[in-house]
């Protein structure tokens, strides 16, 4: 083989095994890092770094976050998407985008083969293949670590053997880092039976030092998206930034995701997603005000769905682009402001006001005053709304 | 009229009025208080002097705890019952089968009519009329609150005329307590805005001043039912108040629930229940391990309606039947116990044992091992499970 | 009272009674009938001719055919909507838009009130009342025939007296007629036991005199919506017109709708679709063609949802519009042509064709050749693809 | 290899073939044919002659109908599962029940590998897979046809040059036959635009030669499960095949069946299932009798995900089970009789009888007479029932 493979590349064990492997077959390797979140300039530089010294002709850092939340997160959002009622698709909904983006990168460079460094064990496999078939559907897509199946320490032996940094952390726990959360894998989430130590936390570590500490947060929205934070205005790339870290000193969104795997299997990894947390609880309160109760039966009921699609590396499916009309089209009121008051590992919504709120439309107040209704007309409702219960018990009694 | 009526009592000031109404209506009135939880040995005999006082012919208290977790808590365990991701039905569940053991008492007494204190404003009145033309389809149904709609102070001289004690706390909160929780409506949640001072709490009062606290406990399942805690067993009902406590006093389970009344506004209402909060989200991990994700999916695109209808007063509706069937077939394998570490305003599901995991089934390991399936039968499904969303892709690119 | 009181008409017996009475009450009466299709010349003049000789002020006729098909008949289309999967929402689809015209006239002339005819056993009472309220909050509703609950004779007597002609076929059957089909209530259809006589049949009578008769068609969709018949090219309304024609000739799109009313009865009703049975039965077709899975798994979730907000009158609800966002976006590749056979009684799509075919996408030819894989990557995707199901079985046999 | 070997064994092209293979690999070749109905004796001792011809050690033939009936039929009765509203599981559902019953026999014949024909290009394979993994863990599983990829003339010439007959109708058609109806592939069926010639209809041919033929049927149901035809009871097989033979030859249940295959593309197959159609209109109106829209509602939403269960071969998994227990639950009251006429190509339900009749058990006739409530009870329901979109239009009109 021969000619230049794009890598999709993290700087980890098996996406710096595979520089060398598609080396050592022939290719010139360009590394693409596609930034979702959780890159920083330290990062950036050490990621160049390590793609040079593995030999790669070139690296390419992609700024696509404003792509991830454009056409994923604030879908998430609008939708409450969490799997499990519980797992905010921290990185599973990355994966699809970065795909593409890597086949955008090759298209202009050229290049007829797309690498990626994901094994036989996980999911990522499927969505980088999904994706890319979709997107870039003459590409020639590569597996070296899957097809290959290298056993760890060969890889280690390899990169040393090379004179190459071994990856940092090459460590304990596996870690993805994002936008919308961080997920990490170790041995305590091999099984079912433990949490992780409080130092392997990455963004909530030490969370719990200060119990002390209070704060209260208001978070604007507009059409279902965060457009303030107390109060201050900003891009929503910025303002989920430093939502997450407000939320994260508090310990907010920490989590064990166990669930069934793309391949069938479960699989259990523990997860850290403050901002998501926080968001997705505000705005879901934040529609219960202003959404009816039909509008909101019809969302939770795609919810599910649009996770499964985005998770399991289907967003590139027409159905996500279906669903993703209605979460527009059922935010257009989605506008106003929360409250949440936070103490270390505890967030509460104590507060909402939107102009379009439903209960400030009514002349009744629950429980206290009908005002909208009479007396009278309350009980021909009470007497009509359960008919069909009423006729069933009565020509054989309730079962 | 006259003759004997049934009276559904609280021992508020809506029932305790309609005593004195339906007496000066001409009817002999028996009080039926119907123990779902949450009454101790002093408000039993509270209740029983209240009615005393107020001129019943007698009162009659009945403790319906086993049955309210046979017939409606364990089902909502089962299918992870909430209002809205968040509220644990705590009062809407224990109307509807409150109005039919009032109804019981009423065929037992021979009694013609049956009175409850429900106003127009709220759930409760469709509650009791459903569940009453279903339960008992010949029983008059008297709302004397709702179709007089006596003013507050009116009702209050009412009793104070009548030389009556005032009920406790005519005050500033309406209270419900019961097994699965209390619910707590007041000034602030009249309208959006404001959550309840530290003070208005009822259950977990004061779980924020120790903030040292820390507690582990395990919770043990057979068959979706809970069977132990620590490793002791006890019954249902003893094991749900041991928890209650134990969570409580962490401030577990606060929340306020805001939605869609029966009656088509929106409502708001402070609720604690820690007991549920706990038990509900160890049950819905342990269903993760044991159950498959088909399973699982199902299980929760019922739990919304199951809600619902029970929410609804619409117990007696087959479909509950129906759905309950689903769910105990679904509980089979959901035995295990659930490790859950408590601090002050934070739980968190640590770990899980389970003789059906199905985790511990596979012999891959998520992300580590594929052991399972071999690279090239993981690139096969890889291929193939994305290909719709690739053929649509084929003809005309993503959208 | 007095004052000018606008009255949906139809002409039938309830709505002259109501002009009789509500000129009796000293309103001024105006007369308006909103035309969705079925009402052609001659029934126009006779509606006319019977306001003017009820003594109503004006009568207006307003032709909202094309409104109609706008806003509620081509999502009924998109979504496959269907009642029970067999009645085509005849006429609950058009009660809410006849009550929201017939405020906007009452508007422009500045009329308090608005009258409907509906009586209290119907669903129209509902539908105009929610239709009503949400269109025109301040107007002012009466329904004497509710209300007031005439006997029929009376109502025939005051007409007779009054010197009035009676409506025709005060007869043996109650008929609604629109442009997606009519309803014929009448003796047969109070019970669950019989069905309708050949001659009360309205556009499908005589179908099957000749039963040599076949016809083969073609229609053709663009974005969902009929955009040709025969390969000739015509608006959507004069289309299903022509093909309502075609279709009735052949008896297609009779059937007994049995189902919950609004009101949570039984209501049984015949019905003759004939284009919306051919229409939707040749678009759901085509939609297998070119939308993958997950899109027709997603719309038939919500074609439910979309039937039942609509058939309840709660078209104005957003959660409409959020569905119909959904709808047009799935039906960006709904392009093609589809032929149809009709024999009497009998219809069968026969062929489809499109541009966006993922039949035609794929290298794969179902049953014959794999072509889009290989045998190996076939049995990589057996083994996994049903591997939850397989570790189920794994740990304790299937149940 | 070596040892003996099971063989699922329909005596088609690809089985036989599969037959000399085995041998020619070492194999001691039992074969097994599974009939689950369209199995006649001539057809009964055909198989067994081809399979002594091929140099099958044994032929064995299983009578899996009441077995199949009970596991599975029942269920697609109780739940009117159709794929696409349109095809009810004809084939599909066979499957894994011929792969469970195939496997019991090796178990029993201590035979070690269990081989099926089928090819890569359909959904067999899969359900085989799954079917064989969930029944038999240890079992090895054999796919010669899939595997090793034969062409067609080389199949043909394997056998003609062992003296082997050739399988009747190596024919144009693919044809599979069974107690639910049959599927027919050919020509037509590769692409979408083509139907089945008259004459290549199995169970219909000829059904509209004598198009004055009319005829009134009678089914009697009990909790859901066909229990009489025209007032004469027995066993629901046999009832079925009887129901079968007259619907046929009425041309009822013709139609092509388009949709996603398991492996993800689009496949198009002729059925004709003249007992399913027939008997699942009958079924579904019955219940709309008798069961409360609730009920309905849920049925229908589990119905879509049983039928695809089922037919993508996961039967085995639990998910099954449990909407079994809720079909089961909801039958309990679907006894009843349903009256449908038949002429050529058309059936129309015409009456229905229950003890359980809802509409029966209401005092109200709809549209009629309301009697179940008054015109101002009415009014408060119709004032109610729809308040949510009534405020979302007060505070902002409708969109």
């Amino acid at each position: 083989m021969s000619g230049t493979v794009v890598l999709a590349f993290s700087g980890g064990l098996d996406t710096c095994w595979c520089v060398l492997k598609l080396r050592e077959q022939g290719f010139e390797v360009v590394t693409v890092t596609v930034d979702v979140g959780g890159i920083d300039a330290d990062e950036r530089e050490s990621l160049a770094a390590k793609s040079r010294a593995l030999g790669a002709r070139e690296h390419r850092q992609v700024d696509a976050r404003q792509l991830y939340h454009d056409e994923i997160l604030r879908y998430l959002i609008m939708g409450n998407v969490r799997k499990g009622a519980v797992y905010p698709l921290c990185v599973g909904s990355e994966r699809s985008l970065q795909a593409r983006v890597s086949a955008e990168v090759a298209a202009e460079l050229g290049a007829g083969a797309l690498a990626h460094g994901c094994t036989a064990a996980g999911n990522d496999q499927v969505r980088f293949e999904i994706a890319l078939a979709a997107a870039a559907p003459g590409l020639e897509i590569i597996a070296p670590v899957r097809d290959l199946g290298p056993r760890r320490e060969e890889q280690i032996a390899a990169l040393t053997a090379a004179g190459l940094p071994l990856p940092a952390g090459g460590g304990l726990y596996s870690i993805n880092s994002g936008l919308w959360g961080v997920t990490i894998g170790g041995r305590e989430t091999l099984t079912s039976e433990g949490s992780l130590p409080e130092e392997a936390w990455v963004r909530t570590r030490g969370a719990f030092a200060d119990l002390d500490r209070r704060e209260t947060l208001r978070l604007g929205f507009a059409a279902g998206e965060v457009t303030s934070l107390n109060g201050e205005g900003g891009a929503a790339i910025e303002l989920i930034e430093r939502i997450d870290a407000i939320a994260a000193a508090f310990g907010i969104g920490r989590g064990i995701h166990l669930g069934e795997t793309i391949l069938g299997t479960k699989g259990r990894v523990a997860f850290e997603a403050p901002a998501a947390t926080l968001i997705l609880a505000a705005h879901r309160e934040l529609e219960k005000l202003v959404l009816t109760g039909a509008q909101i039966r019809i969302k939770e009921s795609l919810a599910e769905t649009y996770g499964e699609l985005v998770h399991g590396g289907r967003h590139a499916d027409p159905a996500c682009r279906d669903i993703e009309a209605l979460f527009r089209s059922s935010q257009e009121r989605v506008d106003g402001e929360v409250t949440i008051e936070l103490r270390p590992g505890h967030m509460m919504v104590t507060g909402l006001k939107s102009p379009w709120s439903l209960m400030g439309a009514s002349r009744s107040v629950y429980g206290e005053s009908a005002g909208e209704w009479s007396g009278a007309e309350a009980r021909g409702f009470s007497r009509l709304v359960g008919l069909p219960t009423i006729l069933h018990a009565r020509i054989g009694g309730p079962r």
